[in-house]
């Protein structure tokens, strides 16, 4: 542990790209965020092909998970306004910010093909380029009636009062 | 981009720990895996003082994506037998084996409660002192009739065609 370490949760980790996204989306402002979001835009992950090997088997799952990086994000903040709720700040791990202390992306793909080491995928909200740190498959869900989602499920209230209000 | 990083999916990333796992679990062998494997252990997330700020408005969140290190694996293996199906071997990225190229787990816990920068869960399935790298809400679940889980559903159904031949 270097000298300073202490406090500051351990000493730094080294993570090496598996591969990268390739996505229709070039610009931030492209990406749908915020109320009613759909991300139904397909997508290729491709591998390093020294890496193909660990796929194997992967085509039958639907679904996968995919944990990326926020390279073009700077910095991060711990509480912050988001496309979901502009109007109420939030606490960083209670939101999917990009700036975050540790910049990592999470997100649920479905699994349309396999073409060697780059995989089909549908549902991609990441920009192209984006850097691939793991793919793991999704095995289980929360049942929704075990689920809250919180401030979110504030916000999108406040919405649809507003919208009645305005009838 | 330092030398030789060509081909290898660019330059390596560093990440620091937000906090450390209290787990009941000291070593691997306690941690229920494999078949039927449930996880109801309780834990705390504990974050570094400084970050508590990023829990803002946390508590209304049912359950959490934990992103972690798997800081007790070593190298990694493309292929590999894993606890969930000890008779055919499986890509890394078909499987949740800990040896990956990059050792990062993903967990989905319940939250129970929060004591400042402390977050009380259910569902733990991480070592004692495990590095936590992020926490992000669970927003949304893939619904069950969509699902498909390739090989783990079919370790499941060897398993129940032998048992039934044992019967």
């Amino acid at each position: 542990m270097a000298e300073g370490d202490e406090g500051k949760g351990g000493p730094a980790l080294e993570m090496r790209p598996i591969g990268v996204v390739q996505s229709p989306y070039r610009d931030k402002a492209e990406i749908p965020k915020g109320p009613g979001a759909e991300h139904r835009a397909e997508g290729t992950l491709e591998l390093r092909p020294e890496l193909e090997p660990g796929l194997q088997d992967i085509e039958g799952f639907s679904h996968l998970f995919v944990l990326w990086v926020f390279d073009r994000a700077e910095g991060y903040e711990l509480v912050a306004r988001v496309p979901l709720d502009e109007e109420v700040p939030h606490g960083v791990f209670a939101s999917r910010s990009p700036r975050r202390p540790n910049p990592i992306g999470l997100t649920v793909v479905e699994l349309l093909s396999r073409d060697g080491p780059r995989l089909r995928v549908r549902g991609v909200d990441m920009l192209d380029g984006t850097p691939i740190l793991d793919i793991k498959p999704y095995l289980s869900s929360v049942a929704p009636e075990a689920l809250r989602r919180g401030w979110v499920e504030e916000a999108e209230a406040r919405r649809r009062a507003r919208a009645t209000d305005l009838k």
